[in-house]
């Protein structure tokens, strides 16, 4: 029986810890997502070879379902034209490997390769809290500091592809050696990360009680949690990490003139106690007219770069087939 | 006799000093020029006054010649949309001024009011130093530090029209204060005035001999002139100067990943000492696979602005009159 099957696009987001696949239709619909750890060890083929498992079990559970192509999101810097990884800090063994052209071969589908700040910015802006914003940037707060910016109504992508590496920006000149190479880059002061290292740091000179009730080894949720139970210490700590966050935010509002910034990651689970100190740093430090800016938290969650980067695939292979 | 007129486009440059205006041909070729100084106290009534009385100078000299449009490169911050200038450092009394409005009355043609920067990185992109590149940055360093942006083959204006303001990255957290209240301001650091005030400062602890022979009142140029006869504290000053021009590029790089940048304004009439410490730093601080850029000196010097926004201001009447 000749049977018409649905065609689907396979949506990969490649973590250092996770690997996560989804299927989703042309409309941005997750239709069914699969997950595993992400083999680092065995570098980017053994990856290649998790990412076909991974489609063939959401295949098996799916079969009036056709895979057309897939988009697979990632840690950068990446080549997207080529395809092609280059050294990144969180998987050893990407520098120079042609990621795309081997997944398509194993796969049998084009495939797009996309930073992974592109493809939750891509994926808030046609789905999310981004929609309808034609100049908007995409933040994402949690190990690191990543992003994605849309102006005139399309992704930046930058003359390699590589653009809105906000996390990078110089904010402390001679500041602490960034991972990228880079000295005092934002990441270092406003990440989740940095956030927690900072805490730490004086927690224990300011001889937080904090420390009795969740220990030495607290978590940034401990931090959260403290400051919404009235901690004067913990409210303090968010309120720096507020004003590191809007210094950051002041520069992209100066170069991008965005009319809205969206905030996802990890950190952006407890938006609503850092938005003040981000506010108030704007208020005090931008440019009159450009303090008129709508900040939100993302809509899309984890889902944002597979979304993302579904619609990256689609509108690209549809480009190719022209 | 029924004479058919050439169209040409009325091109003005305001500055704080001198007010600029030129007669364009529709490809960009300047025709005729004419400039004044500036009627800062009339304020923008007489500016505009001044301006009506410059093209019919222009006329009178080109009687074969009909303005069908005009062009207005003026210092930001701006509200394009609107035509309507904010409060400009340079310019007392321009706060909420209907500028294109006002000028489009008085000279019965279109009118385009365009920051100088978007301005000046438009006529090097159209004619310039930026030709063919898609995505490219200009930046201007003189006594501010301003620019433009192109991406994705189109001029960065943002949603407000304010992008690309690029002096005002805050490069120092709690830095000196800036004119545009922001603290620690990439053009604090960067700009031909900071380079001065710095050479200046340092000049005196380290008993430059130069002072001797320029006296206390040196300009730029002394220190560059000195440099090319092998002062080597001359050679450091624009040294350090190439280091803080190239903490700015590196976030830039990192941000809108470009493929060329093209440097203008009065530093760049010494560009070949700058580049050096420019590319010194990059090498050192940007990301490997950032660090593949073309950075030149400005084709159009002076007439970067006058060109930029007579392809503007022709371009928008002809996007309205369809």
């Amino acid at each position: 029986m000749n049977v018409t099957k649905e065609d689907v696009i396979l949506a990969i987001d490649l973590g250092g810890t996770q690997l996560r696949a989804a299927l989703i239709d042309a409309s941005g619909q997750i239709l069914s997502r699969e997950a595993t750890r992400t083999d680092v060890v065995g570098g980017p083929d053994a990856v290649i070879e998790q990412i076909a498992a991974l489609s063939q079990r959401l295949l098996s559970a799916r079969p009036s379902s056709k895979i057309i192509c897939a988009g697979i999101s990632c840690p950068g810097p990446l080549d997207t034209h080529e395809g092609r990884t280059f050294n990144l800090a969180t998987l050893p063994g990407y520098d120079g490997f042609p990621f795309a052209s081997r997944a398509r071969e194993r796969l049998g589908v084009p495939v797009v390769l996309e930073h992974d700040g592109h493809a939750a910015a891509y994926g808030e802006w046609k789905q999310g809290a981004g929609r309808g914003f034609d100049d908007f940037i995409y933040l994402t707060v949690s190990t690191g500091l990543g992003g994605g910016a849309v102006v005139n109504g399309r992704l930046l992508r930058g003359a390699g592809g590589m653009a809105a590496h906000v996390g990078h920006m110089t904010v402390v000149p001679d500041g602490p050696l960034c991972g990228c190479g880079n000295r005092g880059c934002w990441e270092l002061f406003a990440s989740g990360t940095s956030f927690l290292a900072r805490v730490r740091q004086r927690a224990d000179i300011d001889h937080w009680l904090g420390l009795k009730e969740f220990g030495r080894e607290f978590k940034s949720e401990d931090v959260f949690n403290a400051a919404r139970k009235g901690d004067l210490f913990a409210d303090e700590m968010i309120k720096i990490e507020g004003e590191w966050l809007g210094l950051g935010i002041v520069s992209i509002l100066h170069l991008f003139n965005p009319k809205r910034i969206v905030i996802g990651g990890g950190m952006s689970a407890n938006f609503d106690l850092l938005l003040p100190g981000i506010e108030a740093y704007i208020d005090k430090n931008a440019m009159a007219p450009f303090r008129n800016i709508s900040i939100v938290k993302a809509a899309l969650g984890d889902n944002a770069g597979l979304v993302g980067v579904s619609f990256l695939a689609k509108e690209t292979s549809h480009r190719k087939g022209q």
